[in-house]
């Protein structure tokens, strides 16, 4: 292939040259004009062509389909103008795929009608052949690749093993998961044996991602912000570090462990880029995790519904306390479904303005 | 009254001596043999004896029967032992008082059916007259002071202003309070305005509360955490701010804001005893809100599914962690309807048990 590059650098595992490498060169650290920009869940309820094929399409089969797959993915690239684009996927595949059932009706959020309540339930599951049992997320990287060809790199993932655990103990979203941390706290056998078979299948599942295509991996650890700085150490920690460990020699990894301020020190000594919510100060994120470390986030996805003008004052100001090198404009969380499309604009045009102000 | 007691100090605004002070002292960072213990919502779902009266007795009618009120205030004292009651209410009777309907249905959380939107909706509320208001508060906290007889100190509590917003405004619980949020910054003049008139009419329902003879008062901002560093500074500082200058010559007060770990110099600088949620290791806590300070916290409630035994192990560490005095033990959050009593008389024991040790 031929295309014109900002650079001679080349997405990992595939041949085509990334036109826009932002996002892996913001990872590198290098010395950049301009952040690179995407936005948790930007394929999502806030733009109307996703909402057609949401109305058309139950969840699995847009998750499984991936010539649906690809065009979700595509969407905020094309509409919104993002950096790099993040497939359309769950985190909820993976205990899907390691044998337990995964419910998703619309509005009511997920539901595991059997979920793990101890040992004995562990017969139900195992560490599946993710090339077989998620075959579909492969191919629908391979295809999205393709159709991207170069414009913007795609960003695979994959759920934190403490969070799987929440959801595949809980059977349910919750605001404590109080029975998922209480299952951790009396049975920390059983449920370090569960966390290290999610590690096992994660850690096939994303080099999987990689091996496809994915340009970079992001580890979301959503509920982790629950557990304490000691419990923590004893329950998320080992998981991600194992994760980030095996994944980075076949691409780079971001992990976003929400609400975790606690942990950046250690987090960010895996090597891994560091998601941060908003409820850290950029210099105190950029303190604890230290020099060398591409921090990622924070906007208050709240701000998203101010005016674009305020948006964007917002955002500058949000750059200059992170600074340019070694950052990934983010919001602290998913965007929201009742977000204009013009104000998610605003926000990726300002850092793309921020870029030429300078 | 004659009644023999462990030191001279009596309770505000009552002429019953209290036997049991350790709260009192602990805030005023007296040396003591041991510290105090007290559970949030210890008053609550996991008392058989509760469910009984909540069976019985619509919300509302709890709240608002001194005699109900009185017994379901005391019933942790007689089955728990702890060493402070905290009165049965709701933040949502300051929301009711300025003019909103708050329907409480029983298992599906508050709700307010014309929530506030805008500055236009104001006309629907008022700084209310409390004493008239709120009376039955009143005449509760002097029915239970009465009744305890000063076995142990009562203590009052009201919302803080941000989190009493969020629900005036969203209408109802949610996990974010985009709504609530978004309101704050894309309409601040009214997001102030209501905020002092929420503050107004706090500041007088807590001095009423310490008048009535609540000995200690806790202000609760419970979504705080929900805001940035920057956004808390703005909207939720400020009225805390107010609430324990106005109220602090009237007793005590402990501010309670959940999450918001990043604001504890801040917080311990208004001179209110300061509660901690989990997240935050007790060596931290302490540094940030500096020796003078007496600090709550912060035990997990999901912990208190451990056995007894091991109940009482966390709690010795925890109690090793943040040292004897200066210090109140409780959760970092509320009980949650799940616990076994002999789980929560086991966390009780075990602060008792301490002191009885060294």
């Amino acid at each position: 292939m031929s295309i014109i590059t900002d650079s001679n650098n080349t997405a990992a595992n595939t041949n085509t040259v990334l036109k826009n490498d932002l996002l892996l060169r913001a990872l590198r650290g290098d010395t950049l004009s301009r952040p690179p920009v995407w936005m948790m869940r930007q394929a999502g309820r806030y733009l109307p062509e996703y909402m057609v094929l949401r109305r058309k399409y139950d969840f699995f089969t847009r998750c499984q389909t991936p010539e649906l797959v690809c065009e979700i993915t595509i969407q905020p690239v094309d509409i919104v103008g993002v950096d790099a684009a993040i497939l359309f996927s769950d985190i909820l595949v993976v205990p899907q795929a390691m044998g337990l059932e995964v419910l998703m009706e619309e509005g009511k959020g997920p539901s595991l009608p059997m979920p793990i309540k101890s040992i004995e339930d562990f017969s139900r599951i195992t560490v599946p052949d993710v090339s077989d049992k998620l075959h579909y997320v492969m191919d629908a990287i391979k295809l999205t690749k393709q159709t991207l060809n170069g414009r913007v790199p795609l960003i695979g993932f994959a759920g934190a093993p403490f969070t799987l655990l929440c959801y595949m103990v809980q059977g349910k979203g919750s605001k404590t998961f109080d029975e998922a941390k209480s299952f951790c706290f009396t049975q920390p056998e059983a449920a370090h044996q569960l966390m290290q078979m999610i590690t096992d299948t994660t850690i096939q599942y994303l080099i999987a991602q990689a091996k496809a295509g994915a340009d970079v991996v992001q580890l979301f650890d959503s509920w982790s912000g629950l557990l304490s700085p000691a419990d923590f150490e004893i329950f998320a920690m080992p998981y991600i570090k194992q994760i980030v460990e095996a994944v980075k020699p076949h691409c780079p990894v971001i992990v976003f462990a929400k609400g975790s301020w606690y942990a950046l020190e250690d987090m960010a000594a895996t090597g891994a880029g560091i998601g941060v919510d908003w409820c850290i100060k950029p210099a105190l994120a950029r303190k604890l995790v230290g020099a060398n470390t591409t921090l990622q986030g924070n906007f208050d996805p709240a701000k998203l519904m101010l005016s674009p003008a305020e948006i964007k004052k917002e955002v500058n100001k949000m750059i200059d306390d992170f600074g340019i090198d070694k950052y990934i404009v983010n919001l602290g969380h998913g965007i929201t479904p009742l977000i204009p499309v013009d104000n998610a604009k605003a926000f990726v045009d300002a850092v793309k303005e921020y870029g030429a102000k300078n």
